[in-house]
């Protein structure tokens, strides 16, 4: 691998290339691992607001049963798998079959859960969090943030490069929050799961939790554990603990949409050392949402992150809830833009985005009890 | 690799030298995992019981003393690093110097634990374990094997082979409960990490114990969990589940001494399958032990299931607290034999005791803060 590195066409170059290209050269073909922190936030539950479940009291299951998806192949906690209204599958196929083509290891950190996944996880000691809305919403931010420092650590020894992510339902809003208490943005540019974004209910929500914390827009700028602890939730803290650990050492993968970005925020102002060494992997269809702004958002951070997205299309697919996708829904989650990226890396390109696609089928035929 | 493999001297087969070659010509340059499951049993607590810690109440710390160890370097739940009384240092210097030389991933699975490790571990709802005398020493022993079980797959999706082991102190005690309650052995057969083996006050503490349980030696033949529920320790069943979950797909290294034996007495009535894909990865130390005999209990349990063990010797160690590994004191414990023994075939024998020898030397330079 040199400089004459050639992008495969199933990936994409958003931001700075050279620093995407000197990134990917170093971990083409090597060994990664991927981790998915799982955690809630009852902010999922203010109606109207997350639209990962089915109902809002269904979002709180949506973290333990993706992860109980990506380890078991079925959920334990819950009936069905889990699905926005209208019936849209969870991300966590294409990451389960990002997974299953490349055997990358990997494992589920719980964040911080009120519904645990029946599974074994990497425990940091993290609790759920409470509503955005209560301006103190995340506890033992400090502890969760050392304990995935030492992860992230101790994952270096031994890959080559790791792929952190996440799902946590309502967790645009917490993310939002966060950037905006950093004063990183200072309007809404973050994701929803939904094509109808509910921006100004976010927004509102946003601005009551920081007034009940009572702090302005920019007003933690310099310090991301506090802004964490007043509007963030459970899963923010734990990710940029193992983003730092991991990149003083090896290349990380921030695998997600806008809610990892708050992870970056808060991970390049405690550590500046990690740019450099960390790109953003998501999904053409986050970056194409015209209801967000990715780009814009990692631009204010650091104009030294790339993002590489994978060049997923599921226009051709047969199946409606998949098809959905490209209507504007799901978009993200549970790390299936940057597992797909890794699996990319991993096989030197071998795997394509139609090796993807045709796994996400099974799946999705397998998990819908198709014929 | 084939029929013609060649053992080098760094390792040694005994028992059932074809399932042992057949498995080493399976894994050898291949791909490894390390596991340590840590556990506390208040049987440790008995007087005169436990020699891995300095008094009764620090075998309560050792275990998590012995993950710090590994995962940070350093101990942080006590000052200074596990030592049997008169100094002599814990074997996870062995099973760091191995993890290191070799950079085979590894996690800590907290088998149940009243004194939590200060790192993040595999979660799998244990906890720490009663006195064997109260004949009821282990919660949730189903729930905690399944999530072992699950474990033990979800490692089998991406790893060539692993390494299962534990730290938990007075566990030869437990394991010889569960060896006579399920009636592998009906003597006292286990080992100590005193030379001084506390042999008679061992067998006394487990009858108390089976007595209290209404079992009669043998009786639990055929229900290994109960066995463990009524006079085991945690660390059993996790570590039966991750055996049997993994070793349907790969084979998988048993690190340790006759504490191991119970996991593996458990695992093969549960499971026979598992057997031709398991060896026990150990110490010359514990083979050469005259005061217990562990080819005669693996004898009983199957004569399929072969031991190899690393030949480190430690008698021209310029530290006394090292050499003392010759003289009976330690022998086994956190998987020291079986992270060595994965570390020589993950490196192809490339990896040789000198090597091991020299690594353990800087480490224990370090941890003693010699010159």
């Amino acid at each position: 691998m040199s400089k004459n590195f050639e992008l495969p066409p199933s990936l994409s170059i958003n931001g700075n290339e050279k620093i995407a290209k000197d990134i990917l050269s170093r971990i083409w073909g090597k060994q990664g691992m991927f981790t998915c922190t799982v955690a809630n936030t009852l902010t999922s539950t203010i109606p109207g607001l997350s639209d990962a479940g089915d109902t809002p009291e269904l979002t709180m299951f949506t973290p333990a049963a993706d992860a109980e998806l990506l380890v078991l192949g079925k959920t334990v906690c819950m009936k069905g798998i889990p699905i926005n209204p209208g019936g849209i599958p969870t991300p966590a196929t294409l990451t389960q079959a990002a997974l299953e083509l490349s055997k990358i290891p990997y494992l589920i950190v719980n964040g911080g859960c009120k519904v645990i996944p029946n599974i074994p996880c990497i425990e940091v000691g993290g609790e759920y969090g409470e509503k955005v809305t209560t301006g103190h919403a995340v506890k033992h931010v400090k502890e969760v943030f050392e304990k995935g420092k030492i992860f992230g650590e101790l994952l270096a020894k031994s890959y080559d490069f790791i792929v952190i992510s996440e799902s946590c339902a309502g967790g645009t809003t917490t993310a939002l929050a966060v950037l905006m208490a950093m004063g990183v943005v200072k309007e809404n540019l973050v994701s929803s799961s939904s094509p109808n974004n509910p921006k100004e209910l976010k927004t509102n929500t946003v601005l009551e939790g920081l007034k009940a914390a009572g702090i302005n827009i920019g007003d933690l700028k310099d310090d991301p554990l506090k802004a964490i602890e007043c509007v963030g939730d459970p899963m923010i803290p734990v990710n940029a603990g193992i983003l730092i650990g991991a990149a003083k050492h090896i290349p990380v993968i921030v695998g997600g949409g806008t809610q990892m970005a708050a992870v970056i925020a808060a991970a390049v102002i405690l550590d500046p050392s990690v740019i450099g060494n960390i790109f953003q992997g998501t999904t053409r269809w986050l970056l194409n949402d015209p209801n967000s702004n990715m780009i814009k958002i990692m631009d204010s951070i650091s104009p030294d992150i790339p993002i590489i997205n994978v060049n997923m299309d599921y226009s051709s697919s047969p199946y409606e809830g998949l098809q959905a996708y490209e209507w504007g829904y799901i978009k993200e989650g549970v790390g299936c833009g940057g597992a797909s990226v890794a699996a990319i890396i991993e096989s030197e390109g071998k795997i394509t985005c139609d090796d993807l696609l045709e796994r996400v089928h099974k799946i999705y035929k397998n998990i819908m009890n198709f014929d």
